[in-house]
């Protein structure tokens, strides 16, 4: 663990003094499945920028004081107003280029009805040969989504560690 | 993803009026094994507070730029000098009282000789019965042995997350 044995270059608040600490940021969200067998993913048409008029799945920056699971059940209510039963941690993702780490969970919904936050324009289910998959927000988006459909056909969900180039 | 509908408190800086948003830690480490069937782990006894004298795996906070798996294998580095192969993601554990999350990874020790830096007083390879469970320096330590240890048994080692009370 770090002490003060640092030697990287540090923001330093030119009024107060204090160390500003630049760290990653954690994303996180649900994947919200429905259906009897999970056949279709729930998807929310961003409002906002960056990404907007593109799909992506609810999820957005970790808050202090809450875990991961928490702060993806928080985004999934606040960017599509859905009810779920949140299931396994899914994928952990890198994105060191702009140091993120994503990390996305299973969800199921126990509800079709969906009431979308003002980030949202459009929260709708799709199987997997509706997903416009040219239109999706990002990349840590699309390789979940892809995950998901594949761990679907061989009938097993696990923990994926993905890098994102 | 986060807009300008922003409800929460942050800090501003008096002087240059910057938004400085207070968000969670990743703290990144390995589980160093050694041994025909990875009998032996790798502990190190911390230099520096908090918890001097206390043993724990090689770990310290994520730093910008960089993958976790890419920050514990450098943490492993800087703490023991060990020398390893990095292997999957092994724990994935909130700890939201301190708003941190902490992820693991196996390691494989290609040597069992080690140059510890120094945050280090001392590395040292212990079977499961000798690990010095009553002075493990952090409860995520503890539960990273613990389940890889019983995940030695069953003979499979998958990706966790757990909650840290």
């Amino acid at each position: 663990m770090p002490d003060d044995g640092d030697t990287r270059v540090r923001a330093v608040c030119p009024a107060c003094h204090t160390i500003h600490y630049e760290n990653p940021l954690n994303v996180v969200g649900t994947l919200p499945f429905w259906g009897d067998s999970g056949e279709k993913v729930l998807l929310c048409k961003r409002n906002i920028e960056p990404r907007k008029g593109f799909w992506t799945l609810p999820a957005g920056f970790m808050e202090l004081g809450e875990t991961t699971a928490e702060g993806a059940a928080r985004e999934t209510d606040e960017e599509a107003g859905a009810v779920i039963e949140m299931l396994g941690l899914f994928t952990v993702m890198n994105v060191a280029r702009v140091s993120q780490v994503h990390l996305y969970y299973r969800a199921r919904l126990l509800s079709d009805t969906f009431r979308p936050g003002h980030e949202t324009m459009e929260a709708k289910l799709f199987e997997e040969h509706e997903v416009p998959w040219e239109d999706i927000a990002f990349k840590t988006v699309k390789a979940t989504l892809e995950t998901y459909f594949s761990d679907r056909k061989r009938g097993h969900f696990g923990t994926h560690a993905i890098d994102i180039a």
